[in-house]
């Protein structure tokens, strides 16, 4: 059996929430310098999110509307056997794959914007706002506020913009108000523009303009795609599906992989499987590749630190490479985060999962024996966990084990195919 | 249920050849001027397809290894009711689309150039040539190469070639060799160079390059994407599931549609379900939709012509607008071909199925109403079907009518956001 599908009654009627399982206590964000940022998250967020931020409930209901429109969009998704690609390589190994790249916004990022875009209009909010760098949270974000009837604005870093016009073509054509950012809607934007005409942009400065704009209107609040807790939860649908999937495969896995960026996919491919060892019912390692261009959790340091560049959210006790680092211009933007998951750091900190990195070179070289084995083109973020996966596969072959592998797809490739056309004609930086 | 899947061992044993059903005998290829066309064709393509074209035998046998790579490729494809589409348009029909989009070459292109590539494999062929417009059944085919570990060379219309860089990258990341057409590989692409050093290219040139290749050199085949009876038979796995899927919804459609260019698409949906007509079991309508731009059915004349430009093919009987009809550069570029499939013409020709037309502002007025409903962004072929689905949901509407609507969405548009871009932006042309 290749492909392993659940019937839509099967989406998982509730999210898992791992807070109360996790062996060391979650840090409370604090305020940093110049700031009420505590105080503002109502202001900024709805109340249905903040109160999952903070929940010591393990299961938390998913709403009837949510769970329905999960099944509207193809959930579950397929969980593949790697058939062709583990011939190619020639191991003993058995390779699975959880096809998050067949949702229909092309990642993962669909299963919190949905939620996140109901509780808004539930609560009355008309507008969400957010910012995106690569484009597949503002992607996701769009459609979802498209489906629930609630308007959306994007502020997409200006280099990002500028580079990918395809992106904002997907964001218009889901009825979304895409902005340049630094834009001239916004007082940080406005100030930056007229000190410097010509700036790029950044993931921080469109946070703050995001941030800015829900501040300042009624009805209007801001959604975050990654780093908080209520995101990791909504997330975790990925995971139950999953375990239900190895259970009809009767599979009990020896690694699952998953990319890190802020946290996001991994935790939502991995958290419920990750009770299951933290309850000692299997003994599986959990990897979690990043790149090695921003490698958060190889390098970083676990302390207190902003989420954005500015300083307008809390303070996160997190891994971190500093609230000033400047990623690299890799081509898997999804994982060019400075900060980590507060829940995923602490995991990595009790050495419950472990992180790895891989080389931009090497991730696309894994992603391409997979496109032409396996025929999807993998979104590069999402082949860091390829390329892992591939290097267990090699070892069994050495060591004749017959190990279980299994890697979270995070998302497809097909709006990344600058990426792919450097690397084939050795254009890579990095 | 919004998503009706079948298990993997649900994928169709044999194809269904619609030849001995017809209600018109098949008129057969002949020779036209300067030819010996008819006595070529075994120089160009395969054993096996040569006699898949002719052949009176109702079933043919999938091979093994096939149908073993359909379900690695996750077919069967879904079938999925539209019912935020169908919420958004208050209507009382009942929208199914049946998942050709979800194929990993982006569109149904791959059912029959995996069969095709296998065959040429199993018969010690080292190479396929072929040509390419749009770029999806290039696509297909460098992948199902791939995947069967044979060469693959692509003539690519040169203005597509140079409009649509992705397209190429995607066809070398699946280690196909692509030139841009006219080529400096052929006499014919040389002949043109150095007449027009600027000329853009043009299906028929390509077509003739690729047959060029394939005459010219030992253990090369040609292999085509649609228009040919082998094409429309291997594309019936799609109609077989879909009549399964519908017995499970336990629905009996009033209506089918799909769109047309050079008919694989359409034949491939509709075929199994219009046996059921021919055999009175069922009385349905089948709308055959073809852009008003490229109006083949609905404004071609029933006769003898070339299937290229250059006259390198035989005559085959079937609508045409004439070999040297030039269609405008509308974005569904897999619908602007001059001919239409013979089987699909003796259909039209006998009143079996119904050919209507769409306009382009139309076509994508209806892909963004789907994409910001159903999520999925059409590719503009397939948005020929929607717009004709919805405009029959309208009228059920207006009616009361609790009709049954069933559109085969062939593929996605996640390579075609310029056209996309240009809607958005008021800049069609057409």
């Amino acid at each position: 059996m290749y492909n392993i599908t659940l019937p839509s009654d099967e989406v998982p009627k509730h999210w898992y929430n791992i807070n109360p399982d996790l062996p060391i206590e979650l840090p409370m964000p604090i305020d940093g310098e110049g700031g009420h940022q505590v105080e503002n998250l109502p202001i900024i967020f709805t109340k249905a999110v903040l109160e999952q931020e903070m929940s010591m409930e393990r299961y938390i209901k998913i709403p009837k509307e949510v769970r329905d429109i999960y099944q509207r969009i193809g959930r579950p998704t397929p969980l593949f056997r790697a058939k062709s690609l583990e011939e190619k390589l020639n191991t003993p190994a058995k390779i699975y794959y959880k096809r998050e790249d067949s949702s229909p916004a092309g990642s993962h990022k669909l299963n919190s914007a949905l939620a996140q875009a109901y509780y808004a209009r539930e609560e009355g909010v008309e507008k969400l706002t957010t910012e995106t760098g690569a484009g597949q949270w503002g992607s996701a974000l769009a459609l979802a506020c498209s489906m629930m009837g609630i308007e959306c604005d994007v502020y997409m870093v200006k280099v990002s913009y500028n580079q990918k016009p395809f992106r904002k073509t997907v964001m218009e054509l889901y009825n979304s108000n895409i902005y340049a950012s630094p834009s001239m809607n916004t007082d940080v934007g406005r100030k930056i523009n007229k000190e410097t005409p010509e700036h790029p942009g950044s993931l921080g400065i469109a946070i703050s303009e995001a941030i800015e704009v829900a501040l300042a209107n009624e009805n209007t609040k801001y959604s975050l795609g990654s780093v908080l807790n209520h995101v990791m939860l909504h997330q975790t649908v990925i995971g139950q599906e999953l375990k239900k999937q190895l259970e009809i495969a009767e599979e009990e896995p020896d690694v699952f992989i998953a990319c890190v960026g802020g946290g996001s996919n991994f935790a939502g491919s991995m958290y419920p499987l990750i009770k299951d060892k933290l309850d000692g019912k299997i003994d599986a390692e959990f990897l979690a590749v990043e790149p090695s261009s921003c490698p958060t959790l190889t390098k970083g340091s676990y302390e207190y630190d902003f989420g954005d560049t500015e300083g307008f959210t809390p303070m996160l006790k997190m891994f971190t490479l500093g609230h000033d680092f400047i990623a690299p211009s890799v081509h898997a933007g999804g994982l060019r985060y400075h900060g980590m998951s507060p829940q995923v750091s602490v995991l990595a900190k009790a050495n419950v999962i472990k992180p790895v990195s891989a080389a931009q070179e090497d991730i696309f070289k894994a992603a391409q024996l997979f496109a032409s084995t396996e025929a999807i083109i993998p979104a590069p973020e999402s082949s860091h966990a390829l390329k892992i996966g591939i290097d267990e596969a090699k070892k069994a072959k050495e060591t004749g084990e017959e190990k279980t592998i299994v890697i979270n797809l995070s998302g497809h490739g097909l709006l990344d195919l600058q990426g792919y056309s450097d690397f084939l004609s050795g254009n890579l930086t990095q």
